[in-house]
């Protein structure tokens, strides 16, 4: 039985990978996957046969990579972030009951909830939602849902993908729906470029996100009513009642 | 000046840990954290020296961090999992604000949604929440209005801390609010011991899971209504209109 592995590679830099997910890159003779992510790792091991596509051709990419290990070769398809979050883990799985002779394996990986929030501090400290703006599979009406009742329960909230050229404005109207709930000056934070060459990050009021320009390669955070700004940085306390512990 | 590392090592085997964590480990002399995850590192690392308390001691583990920093030392306080999430890195920036001398570097882990995730298979691949059941710093009135409002929105839930001695009816209150939106045959999982000895996982349904016993040591999750079983594995599809174009 061949394995079809996929690994999440974490934000852009190497380093942060998992070791488990450089053992099993070094093990497969075969990577398959989107080519930015490939080419993350590409300058690391130059001796193995790549298969790419571009973007958007999610189903092409998980066919070619299942069909790869169903013709007898470990492979590893790779994604940026963790394998499951947004990735291709979910994608594998539901094509990968035709071919019931690879064993799927999810290697997980620093997605940027987890990567962007170590930048910012702390933002993710306490209970946390993590929605994705894009409506290319998803109505906007239920992403709309979704951020009114996160705001609702007072759940910090993760925006991934906050903007594309045709979206212009979605972060504008997510802001918008939270300050139903939130006030205009909850504690946010963006880092656009995590752990790439020209990381940048900032913390700003929900008023100011609204007007924020964020691109393609930027995670947001919108704060709970708890979250502060402490130093420069966006920090949600572990619980409601930690102040007084703390003191 | 130096520096203060929170260092989210991942689950349990030194494997699940980045090449970022295990460097600025290297580079520590001292490393300090709860002594359960002191010693996931200390046989790595035996020449170090270790700073350790027990269970709920955060501030005081915090505080000779933070007094070990500013005397001198670069420090480093491993984590389970991520930094971040429900870590000490919230609670170390509350605190180093008496330390200004003390630089605090986040490094960010695979948080057990994450590492959890990938055991089950893909259930977090789309939007999603994460809650933790403890009510130690939290009032179970908000607890029960996050589950709520997070199964009104659809989301898939990750439980932490779904149970412990004092707490053993939680999770079946928990499963009884989210059942007043989703269905009972709900796709859910669970995950105990996550990459240890003695690791276990199971996909089962809402009603089976409120009959469930977790312990301190399971993650749980529990689908949206999009979420499905396939292969004994629990997979959540990347967006509401895959299925057409999987075709």
């Amino acid at each position: 039985m061949s394995r079809l592995y996929v690994v999440g590679i974490g934000p852009g830099k190497p380093a942060g990978m998992t070791l488990e997910a450089l053992e099993v890159l070094e093990s497969c003779p075969v990577i398959a996957g989107y080519t930015v992510y490939v080419d993350l790792v590409k300058e690391r091991f130059p001796d193995k046969r790549y298969l790419t596509t571009s973007m958007k051709q999610e189903v092409e990419r998980c066919r070619m990579a299942l069909m790869e290990a169903a013709a007898g070769q470990d492979t590893a398809m790779v994604c940026s972030g963790d394998a499951g979050v947004y990735g291709m883990a979910g994608l594998l799985m539901e094509l990968g009951a035709e071919y019931p002779q690879v064993e799927i394996i999810v290697v997980p990986g620093v997605s940027a909830v987890l990567s962007g929030g170590a930048v910012l501090g702390a933002p993710v400290g306490h209970d946390f939602a993590v929605i994705s703006l894009s409506d290319l599979l998803t109505p906007w009406e239920m992403i709309e849902r979704r951020l009114r009742c996160a705001s609702m329960a007072d759940l910090v909230i993760c925006l991934y993908n906050p903007s594309s050229r045709k979206r212009k404005d979605y972060l504008k109207k997510a802001c918008r729906v939270v300050m139903e709930q939130q006030r205009p000056d909850t504690v946010c934070g963006y880092v656009k470029q995590i752990g790439r060459p020209g990381q940048e990050f900032g913390v700003l009021t929900l008023e100011e996100l609204a007007e924020f320009e964020a691109d393609m390669f930027t995670t947001v955070f919108i704060g709970s009513s708890r979250t502060k700004e402490i130093g420069g940085r966006m920090v949600t306390p572990r619980g409601y009642r930690l102040e007084e512990r703390a003191r």
